[in-house]
């Protein structure tokens, strides 16, 4: 019987700048009596991530550009600092809303706010995504394996939401030690029809399932997926992006 | 411990029009030894909901309209029956490319091809989305119930590509006994920050949860996803669909 399972992984308490990630979610699965298992995918938010990595902001301490100020009158005064910060993070904009604005990050995803957070850091504070979400999770997998031996793959996720449908989902933004993309191109299914768009983001479906555990309340900021069928080689969050070629929605 | 399972549901063979399939399903589950709890999902494959409701088109038997023609010649040759049964089950066009097509369906998902299958169903062959696909779970929702005392919560999935990610994810078409959306607006985290854009599309997670068991190849049409928190009002998918007014992709 196919069976998947997922663990939420909990009591890691408040984390800070500096914090050895790695060996603390190694701790607190050991705490929980769980060991990661080659094959596992050990699930972690985004939001602890960058808090180990120091990329929180004191809004007090940002100066808007004029452009950011021009940004806030457009956009019902949306606070012009958070916009400074958005635009620093962005290659470009994608798409205006009343008081939304969604853009391309330096990393190539396409999110609202560049997925600086407000919620979960305290006062005055945001939080802005890992520089380069793939090394964060290759440095919490190498870590991993050297406490317990085992080779655990890594996604961090990020919550987005999505253009046509309401309500949002968790998505891969770092990947180490598996293929985020199962491709069936090329297969014939049991009639011979060759399948020719089925490439299907099992990272971003993982992301999503340990959301399931993980929730929005930032006590179970990470989460074990155990028993996916994972493409092997060692992939990037990176393929998950859409080039602009075959992009549709380009925006302006 | 939060812990979350995904179950494979096999062995229910090839699916016929007006194949009773409320009763297939857990009659699959009691053969693999798997009771059917409250508050468990089951998850069920629209390609099985829309064989069981007769809903396969001999592609042989289409003709296709001078607009559906003219589209075929504007994408690459892409067979204009299929573009007529495309047409035929839009609303309207939201984007095109060399050889796609992107349309807001009747039931106002917006989707490649209207969500219209070529792959495992035969030579000549389409398949179409479900007409009431909430419909179709409350269906096997209520069978399921009365043959087996429990209530549990049903999603027909889809799968769809995303704009800006490559792959793609399924996501919940049609919802029996729970509310899709869980919104945390309104509260506030342990900074006293208050959650402004909090809604997580629970069912659509528990779609790409269910497909990591269920993959593409047919064998395992349905899942049982069990262990999550849900909103226990008796909800629609089409709480899922982003109102015009708040859809910054609108397309042309």
């Amino acid at each position: 019987m196919r069976r998947i399972e997922v663990i939420g992984v909990e009591g890691l308490g408040e984390i800070e700048s500096g914090d050895p990630l790695g060996r603390l979610l190694v701790e607190a699965c050991t705490r929980l009596g769980v060991d990661l298992l080659n094959g596992d995918v050990l699930v972690v938010a985004q939001k602890i991530v960058s808090k180990a990595e120091g990329r929180t902001v004191d809004l007090r301490e940002v100066t808007p550009s004029a452009e950011a100020s021009r940004l806030s009158a457009e956009l019902e005064g949306k606070d012009p600092r958070l916009l400074e910060l958005i635009l620093g993070e962005s290659r470009r904009i994608v798409a205006k809303g009343r008081s939304t604005i969604v853009v391309e990050t330096h990393h190539g995803f396409v999110c609202a706010n560049a997925g600086i957070d407000l919620s979960n850091i305290g006062v005055h504070r945001a939080l802005l995504l890992p520089k380069d979400p793939d090394g964060s999770a290759r440095r919490i997998r190498e870590e991993a394996q050297r406490l317990t031996g085992t080779a655990a793959g890594v996604i961090i996720t990020d919550t987005f939401g999505r253009p046509w449908r309401l309500g949002t989902t968790d998505v891969a933004i770092g990947v180490a030690g598996f293929g985020p993309l199962i491709d069936y191109r090329g297969q014939t299914d049991p009639y011979g029809y060759e399948l020719k768009a089925s490439v299907t983001a099992v990272a971003d479906q993982i992301a999503g399932a340990a959301e399931l555990v993980m929730g929005k309340t930032g006590r179970v900021p990470a989460a074990i997926v155990r028993g996916c069928e994972l493409p092997q080689h060692d992939g990037s969050a990176q393929e998950l992006i859409r080039p602009a070629a075959v992009d549709l929605f380009r925006g302006r």
